[in-house]
Protein backbone atom coordinates (compact mmCIF):
# COMPACT_ATOMS: atom_id res chain seq x y z
CA UNK A 1 0.00 0.00 0.00
CA UNK A 2 1.34 3.44 -1.06
CA UNK A 3 0.01 5.06 2.56
CA UNK A 4 2.69 3.31 5.01
CA UNK A 5 3.84 5.51 7.93
CA UNK A 6 7.06 2.77 9.89
CA UNK A 7 6.15 3.95 13.58
CA UNK A 8 2.19 3.73 13.05
CA UNK A 9 2.90 0.38 10.97
CA UNK A 10 4.82 -0.78 14.53
CA UNK A 11 2.50 -0.42 16.32
CA UNK A 12 -0.26 -1.71 14.71
CA UNK A 13 1.58 -5.09 14.68
CA UNK A 14 2.28 -4.96 18.51
CA UNK A 15 -1.24 -4.25 19.09
CA UNK A 16 -1.94 -7.18 16.45
CA UNK A 17 0.16 -9.74 18.36
CA UNK A 18 -2.06 -9.91 21.40
CA UNK A 19 -4.68 -12.57 21.76
CA UNK A 20 -7.98 -11.62 20.53
CA UNK A 21 -7.12 -8.85 18.63
CA UNK A 22 -7.30 -8.69 14.80
CA UNK A 23 -5.70 -6.18 11.94
CA UNK A 24 -8.55 -3.88 12.43
CA UNK A 25 -8.92 -3.75 16.03
CA UNK A 26 -5.29 -3.41 16.12
CA UNK A 27 -5.17 -0.69 13.80
CA UNK A 28 -8.00 0.76 15.65
CA UNK A 29 -6.25 1.24 18.75
CA UNK A 30 -2.87 2.30 17.45
CA UNK A 31 -4.56 5.51 16.25
CA UNK A 32 -6.32 6.02 19.43
CA UNK A 33 -2.65 6.32 21.34
CA UNK A 34 -1.53 8.54 18.72
CA UNK A 35 -4.14 10.40 19.01
CA UNK A 36 -4.50 10.84 23.13
CA UNK A 37 -2.54 12.45 24.80
CA UNK A 38 1.14 12.15 25.07
CA UNK A 39 1.15 11.27 28.62
CA UNK A 40 -1.40 8.10 27.51
CA UNK A 41 1.54 6.44 25.51
CA UNK A 42 4.34 7.25 28.04
CA UNK A 43 2.17 5.57 31.34
CA UNK A 44 1.13 3.10 28.62
CA UNK A 45 5.16 2.40 27.51
CA UNK A 46 6.07 2.61 31.32
CA UNK A 47 3.22 0.25 32.47
CA UNK A 48 4.19 -2.59 29.62
CA UNK A 49 8.06 -2.69 30.91
CA UNK A 50 7.09 -2.07 34.47
CA UNK A 51 4.95 -5.19 34.81
CA UNK A 52 6.86 -7.14 32.29
CA UNK A 53 10.24 -6.96 34.70
CA UNK A 54 8.61 -6.62 38.23
CA UNK A 55 6.63 -9.76 37.95
CA UNK A 56 7.69 -13.14 38.73
CA UNK A 57 6.51 -16.34 39.88
CA UNK A 58 5.53 -16.59 43.70
CA UNK A 59 8.40 -19.09 45.03
CA UNK A 60 5.83 -21.04 46.59
CA UNK A 61 2.41 -20.95 44.89
CA UNK A 62 4.13 -20.48 41.32
CA UNK A 63 0.91 -17.50 40.95
CA UNK A 64 1.94 -14.25 39.49
CA UNK A 65 3.79 -11.82 42.58
CA UNK A 66 5.50 -8.54 42.32
CA UNK A 67 7.68 -10.12 44.99
CA UNK A 68 9.30 -12.99 46.55
CA UNK A 69 5.89 -14.33 48.07
CA UNK A 70 2.43 -13.66 46.35
CA UNK A 71 0.02 -11.67 48.04
CA UNK A 72 -1.87 -14.85 49.22
CA UNK A 73 0.99 -16.78 50.30
CA UNK A 74 2.28 -13.91 51.75
CA UNK A 75 -0.73 -13.21 54.13
CA UNK A 76 -0.51 -14.77 57.69
CA UNK A 77 -4.17 -15.13 57.91
CA UNK A 78 -4.76 -17.57 55.22
CA UNK A 79 -5.39 -21.47 55.40
CA UNK A 80 -1.66 -22.96 54.38
CA UNK A 81 -3.40 -26.53 55.06
CA UNK A 82 -5.68 -26.13 51.93
CA UNK A 83 -4.56 -25.72 48.66
CA UNK A 84 -6.60 -25.09 45.74
CA UNK A 85 -4.60 -26.06 42.14
CA UNK A 86 -5.97 -24.39 39.39
CA UNK A 87 -4.04 -24.05 35.75
CA UNK A 88 -3.79 -20.42 35.09
CA UNK A 89 -3.09 -17.50 37.38
CA UNK A 90 -6.44 -15.51 36.33
CA UNK A 91 -8.18 -18.46 37.99
CA UNK A 92 -6.83 -17.03 41.76
CA UNK A 93 -8.59 -13.74 40.58
CA UNK A 94 -12.08 -15.87 40.36
CA UNK A 95 -11.67 -17.59 43.48
CA UNK A 96 -10.71 -14.44 45.37
CA UNK A 97 -13.96 -12.72 44.23
CA UNK A 98 -15.43 -14.67 45.58
CA UNK A 99 -14.29 -13.73 49.37
CA UNK A 100 -14.87 -17.29 50.92
CA UNK A 101 -11.79 -19.29 50.00
CA UNK A 102 -9.22 -18.62 52.91
CA UNK A 103 -7.15 -21.19 52.03
CA UNK A 104 -3.69 -20.88 49.46
CA UNK A 105 -3.06 -21.31 45.91
CA UNK A 106 -0.75 -23.53 43.26
CA UNK A 107 -0.97 -22.85 39.71
CA UNK A 108 0.07 -25.19 37.50
CA UNK A 109 0.39 -23.10 34.46
CA UNK A 110 -1.43 -25.04 31.76
CA UNK A 111 -3.15 -28.22 31.61
CA UNK A 112 -1.59 -32.22 30.18
CA UNK A 113 -2.77 -32.21 26.81
CA UNK A 114 -0.52 -34.71 24.26
CA UNK A 115 -1.62 -32.97 21.37
CA UNK A 116 -0.10 -29.80 21.85
CA UNK A 117 2.89 -31.37 23.48
CA UNK A 118 2.23 -30.87 26.79
CA UNK A 119 3.32 -33.09 29.29
CA UNK A 120 2.91 -32.92 33.33
CA UNK A 121 6.75 -32.20 33.20
CA UNK A 122 5.61 -28.74 31.83
CA UNK A 123 3.50 -28.07 34.65
CA UNK A 124 4.14 -26.70 37.94
CA UNK A 125 3.72 -30.29 39.50
CA UNK A 126 6.75 -30.96 41.49
CA UNK A 127 6.51 -27.91 43.21
CA UNK A 128 3.03 -28.78 43.95
CA UNK A 129 4.42 -32.35 45.45
CA UNK A 130 7.34 -30.49 47.48
CA UNK A 131 4.56 -28.32 49.18
CA UNK A 132 2.70 -31.65 50.06
CA UNK A 133 5.80 -33.49 51.72
CA UNK A 134 5.99 -31.65 54.81
CA UNK A 135 2.64 -33.02 55.49
CA UNK A 136 1.48 -29.84 57.08
CA UNK A 137 -0.95 -29.86 54.00
CA UNK A 138 -4.90 -31.28 55.01
CA UNK A 139 -7.09 -31.23 51.88
CA UNK A 140 -5.64 -30.54 48.11
CA UNK A 141 -9.09 -29.39 45.80
CA UNK A 142 -8.54 -29.89 42.35
CA UNK A 143 -9.85 -26.86 40.63
CA UNK A 144 -8.68 -27.37 37.23
CA UNK A 145 -11.24 -26.38 34.42
CA UNK A 146 -14.46 -28.56 34.12
CA UNK A 147 -13.00 -29.73 30.40
CA UNK A 148 -11.59 -33.19 29.19
CA UNK A 149 -7.53 -31.98 29.49
CA UNK A 150 -8.63 -30.60 32.94
CA UNK A 151 -10.06 -34.03 34.40
CA UNK A 152 -7.18 -35.50 32.63
CA UNK A 153 -4.50 -33.57 34.81
CA UNK A 154 -6.63 -33.57 38.14
CA UNK A 155 -6.37 -37.35 37.98
CA UNK A 156 -3.26 -37.74 37.00
CA UNK A 157 -1.91 -35.16 39.36
CA UNK A 158 -4.44 -37.16 42.27
CA UNK A 159 -2.91 -40.70 41.87
CA UNK A 160 0.98 -38.80 43.27
CA UNK A 161 -1.35 -37.61 46.14
CA UNK A 162 -3.33 -40.29 47.05
CA UNK A 163 -0.41 -42.44 48.29
CA UNK A 164 0.35 -39.44 50.61
CA UNK A 165 -3.11 -39.96 52.80
CA UNK A 166 -4.25 -36.54 51.95
CA UNK A 167 -7.75 -35.61 51.13
CA UNK A 168 -8.20 -34.33 47.46
CA UNK A 169 -11.89 -32.92 46.63
CA UNK A 170 -12.69 -31.44 43.31
CA UNK A 171 -15.02 -28.58 42.63
CA UNK A 172 -19.24 -29.45 43.01
CA UNK A 173 -20.66 -30.21 39.18
CA UNK A 174 -23.69 -28.84 38.45
CA UNK A 175 -26.26 -25.68 37.18
CA UNK A 176 -24.58 -22.55 36.97
CA UNK A 177 -26.26 -20.30 39.38
CA UNK A 178 -28.99 -17.65 37.86
CA UNK A 179 -28.66 -19.87 34.60
CA UNK A 180 -31.60 -21.25 32.31
CA UNK A 181 -32.49 -25.42 32.92
CA UNK A 182 -33.72 -25.13 29.05
CA UNK A 183 -30.38 -24.37 28.01
CA UNK A 184 -28.26 -26.24 30.29
CA UNK A 185 -26.55 -29.42 28.29
CA UNK A 186 -27.11 -33.02 29.61
CA UNK A 187 -23.75 -33.72 30.86
CA UNK A 188 -24.05 -30.70 33.28
CA UNK A 189 -27.86 -31.56 34.07
CA UNK A 190 -27.07 -35.13 34.72
CA UNK A 191 -24.04 -34.14 37.40
CA UNK A 192 -26.61 -32.13 38.90
CA UNK A 193 -28.73 -34.85 39.25
CA UNK A 194 -26.30 -37.16 40.75
CA UNK A 195 -25.24 -34.65 42.97
CA UNK A 196 -28.76 -33.21 44.33
CA UNK A 197 -29.13 -31.83 47.78
CA UNK A 198 -31.62 -32.78 50.20
CA UNK A 199 -33.32 -29.35 51.03
CA UNK B 1 -9.80 -7.74 46.59
CA UNK B 2 -6.70 -9.20 48.99
CA UNK B 3 -5.15 -9.99 45.18
CA UNK B 4 -3.61 -7.47 43.85
CA UNK B 5 -0.43 -6.49 42.18
CA UNK B 6 0.62 -2.90 41.95
CA UNK B 7 2.17 -3.00 38.15
CA UNK B 8 -0.06 -5.92 36.70
CA UNK B 9 -3.19 -3.52 38.07
CA UNK B 10 -1.75 -0.79 36.56
CA UNK B 11 -1.00 -2.14 33.28
CA UNK B 12 -4.70 -3.76 33.17
CA UNK B 13 -5.82 -0.14 33.49
CA UNK B 14 -3.68 1.08 30.73
CA UNK B 15 -5.47 -1.52 28.43
CA UNK B 16 -8.92 -0.70 29.60
CA UNK B 17 -8.59 3.01 28.48
CA UNK B 18 -8.24 1.57 24.76
CA UNK B 19 -11.39 1.58 22.92
CA UNK B 20 -13.64 -1.20 23.28
CA UNK B 21 -11.26 -2.92 25.69
CA UNK B 22 -13.17 -3.93 28.81
CA UNK B 23 -12.04 -4.91 31.82
CA UNK B 24 -12.36 -9.08 31.44
CA UNK B 25 -10.21 -8.41 27.98
CA UNK B 26 -7.88 -6.17 29.34
CA UNK B 27 -7.14 -8.23 32.51
CA UNK B 28 -6.53 -11.02 29.68
CA UNK B 29 -4.08 -8.73 27.94
CA UNK B 30 -2.29 -7.70 30.72
CA UNK B 31 -1.66 -11.75 31.45
CA UNK B 32 -0.64 -11.93 28.16
CA UNK B 33 1.82 -9.57 28.06
CA UNK B 34 3.36 -10.88 31.19
CA UNK B 35 3.82 -14.48 29.71
CA UNK B 36 5.11 -13.65 26.47
CA UNK B 37 8.48 -13.69 25.94
CA UNK B 38 10.20 -10.40 27.47
CA UNK B 39 10.98 -8.98 23.99
CA UNK B 40 7.83 -8.60 23.29
CA UNK B 41 7.35 -6.39 26.44
CA UNK B 42 9.96 -4.26 25.28
CA UNK B 43 9.34 -3.82 21.46
CA UNK B 44 5.60 -2.83 22.44
CA UNK B 45 6.71 0.05 24.87
CA UNK B 46 9.56 0.90 22.57
CA UNK B 47 6.69 1.38 19.59
CA UNK B 48 4.12 3.19 21.74
CA UNK B 49 6.74 5.80 22.59
CA UNK B 50 8.29 5.86 19.22
CA UNK B 51 4.46 5.92 17.09
CA UNK B 52 3.41 9.14 19.54
CA UNK B 53 6.36 11.30 19.29
CA UNK B 54 7.13 10.93 15.70
CA UNK B 55 3.34 11.49 14.49
CA UNK B 56 2.26 14.34 13.54
CA UNK B 57 0.00 15.82 11.24
CA UNK B 58 0.54 16.57 7.70
CA UNK B 59 1.41 20.01 6.74
CA UNK B 60 -0.51 19.76 3.32
CA UNK B 61 -3.69 17.68 4.19
CA UNK B 62 -3.36 17.18 7.92
CA UNK B 63 -2.97 13.12 7.25
CA UNK B 64 -0.90 11.50 10.18
CA UNK B 65 2.79 11.23 9.21
CA UNK B 66 5.76 10.92 10.72
CA UNK B 67 7.37 13.52 8.19
CA UNK B 68 6.33 16.87 7.21
CA UNK B 69 4.26 15.51 4.34
CA UNK B 70 2.75 12.51 4.23
CA UNK B 71 3.01 9.70 2.14
CA UNK B 72 0.23 10.57 -0.47
CA UNK B 73 1.57 14.29 -0.41
CA UNK B 74 5.07 14.08 -1.01
CA UNK B 75 4.32 11.49 -4.09
CA UNK B 76 4.64 13.22 -7.34
CA UNK B 77 3.12 11.12 -9.01
CA UNK B 78 -0.52 12.08 -7.06
CA UNK B 79 -3.01 13.91 -8.87
CA UNK B 80 -2.57 17.29 -6.61
CA UNK B 81 -6.08 19.00 -8.46
CA UNK B 82 -8.22 16.33 -6.84
CA UNK B 83 -8.60 16.65 -3.41
CA UNK B 84 -11.10 13.88 -1.39
CA UNK B 85 -12.10 15.36 2.08
CA UNK B 86 -12.43 12.63 4.56
CA UNK B 87 -13.32 13.13 8.30
CA UNK B 88 -10.97 10.32 9.95
CA UNK B 89 -7.33 9.60 8.90
CA UNK B 90 -8.11 5.95 8.89
CA UNK B 91 -10.70 6.97 6.06
CA UNK B 92 -7.80 7.38 3.98
CA UNK B 93 -6.37 3.82 4.43
CA UNK B 94 -10.01 1.82 3.11
CA UNK B 95 -9.14 4.45 0.05
CA UNK B 96 -5.79 3.41 -0.48
CA UNK B 97 -7.19 0.04 -0.36
CA UNK B 98 -9.18 0.46 -3.88
CA UNK B 99 -5.85 1.38 -5.58
CA UNK B 100 -7.62 3.52 -7.91
CA UNK B 101 -8.31 7.22 -6.59
CA UNK B 102 -4.79 9.03 -7.60
CA UNK B 103 -5.84 12.02 -6.09
CA UNK B 104 -4.87 13.53 -2.78
CA UNK B 105 -6.92 13.98 0.94
CA UNK B 106 -8.14 16.16 3.01
CA UNK B 107 -8.63 14.61 6.41
CA UNK B 108 -10.91 16.85 8.58
CA UNK B 109 -10.57 15.17 12.10
CA UNK B 110 -14.17 15.33 12.40
CA UNK B 111 -17.80 16.27 11.86
CA UNK B 112 -19.64 19.23 12.70
CA UNK B 113 -21.89 17.28 15.66
CA UNK B 114 -23.56 20.32 17.65
CA UNK B 115 -24.93 17.92 19.94
CA UNK B 116 -21.39 17.22 21.19
CA UNK B 117 -20.06 20.39 20.80
CA UNK B 118 -18.13 20.34 18.03
CA UNK B 119 -18.37 23.25 15.47
CA UNK B 120 -16.67 23.56 11.99
CA UNK B 121 -13.90 25.40 13.70
CA UNK B 122 -12.97 23.02 15.43
CA UNK B 123 -12.30 20.94 12.06
CA UNK B 124 -9.42 21.33 10.03
CA UNK B 125 -12.03 23.57 7.14
CA UNK B 126 -10.39 26.40 7.32
CA UNK B 127 -6.68 24.83 5.99
CA UNK B 128 -8.65 22.95 3.47
CA UNK B 129 -10.11 26.36 2.32
CA UNK B 130 -6.18 27.60 1.99
CA UNK B 131 -5.40 24.65 0.20
CA UNK B 132 -7.97 25.67 -2.72
CA UNK B 133 -7.29 29.18 -2.96
CA UNK B 134 -4.25 29.24 -5.40
CA UNK B 135 -7.03 28.08 -8.25
CA UNK B 136 -4.87 24.63 -9.07
CA UNK B 137 -7.16 22.25 -7.55
CA UNK B 138 -10.10 21.32 -10.01
CA UNK B 139 -12.25 19.14 -8.36
CA UNK B 140 -13.52 18.18 -4.04
CA UNK B 141 -15.04 15.17 -3.38
CA UNK B 142 -17.28 15.03 -0.75
CA UNK B 143 -16.58 11.54 1.59
CA UNK B 144 -17.66 12.28 4.82
CA UNK B 145 -19.46 9.44 6.28
CA UNK B 146 -23.25 9.25 4.67
CA UNK B 147 -24.48 9.65 7.95
CA UNK B 148 -26.45 12.99 9.21
CA UNK B 149 -23.25 14.75 10.54
CA UNK B 150 -21.33 13.59 7.49
CA UNK B 151 -24.08 15.01 5.13
CA UNK B 152 -24.17 18.39 7.38
CA UNK B 153 -20.29 18.83 7.14
CA UNK B 154 -19.97 18.22 3.39
CA UNK B 155 -22.97 20.51 2.77
CA UNK B 156 -21.65 23.41 5.10
CA UNK B 157 -18.24 22.75 3.16
CA UNK B 158 -19.75 22.98 0.12
CA UNK B 159 -21.48 26.33 0.50
CA UNK B 160 -17.79 28.33 0.88
CA UNK B 161 -16.32 26.10 -2.00
CA UNK B 162 -18.98 26.54 -4.63
CA UNK B 163 -18.30 30.23 -5.00
CA UNK B 164 -14.43 29.32 -5.61
CA UNK B 165 -16.10 27.87 -8.81
CA UNK B 166 -14.34 24.54 -8.09
CA UNK B 167 -16.52 21.11 -8.82
CA UNK B 168 -17.47 19.20 -5.65
CA UNK B 169 -18.71 16.04 -6.22
CA UNK B 170 -19.79 13.63 -3.40
CA UNK B 171 -19.47 9.62 -3.47
CA UNK B 172 -22.60 7.66 -4.81
CA UNK B 173 -25.04 6.13 -2.71
CA UNK B 174 -26.54 2.82 -3.99
CA UNK B 175 -25.97 -0.78 -2.82
CA UNK B 176 -22.82 -2.50 -1.28
CA UNK B 177 -21.45 -4.46 -3.58
CA UNK B 178 -21.93 -8.33 -2.49
CA UNK B 179 -24.42 -6.94 -0.26
CA UNK B 180 -27.71 -9.02 -0.02
CA UNK B 181 -30.97 -6.68 -1.42
CA UNK B 182 -33.67 -8.32 1.30
CA UNK B 183 -31.58 -6.73 4.20
CA UNK B 184 -30.90 -3.68 2.07
CA UNK B 185 -32.51 -0.32 4.04
CA UNK B 186 -35.36 1.60 2.55
CA UNK B 187 -33.53 4.82 1.93
CA UNK B 188 -30.17 3.25 0.51
CA UNK B 189 -32.46 1.23 -2.18
CA UNK B 190 -34.37 4.43 -2.93
CA UNK B 191 -30.87 6.25 -3.44
CA UNK B 192 -30.16 2.84 -5.19
CA UNK B 193 -33.09 3.43 -7.46
CA UNK B 194 -32.76 7.06 -8.49
CA UNK B 195 -29.32 6.56 -9.37
CA UNK B 196 -29.70 3.08 -11.50
CA UNK B 197 -27.30 3.39 -14.32
CA UNK B 198 -28.20 1.87 -17.97
CA UNK B 199 -26.50 -1.11 -18.38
Amino acid sequence: MAYSITSLNELTAQFEKLPGIGKKTAQRLAFYVITAPEEYAERFSRALIDARSKIRLCSCCQALSDGELCPVCGDPLRDKSIICVVSDPRDILAFERTREFKGVYHVLHGVISPLDGIGPEKLKVRELLARLSDGSVKEVIMATDPTVEGEATASYISRFIKPMGIKITRLAYGVPVGGNLEYADEVTLQRALDGRNEI
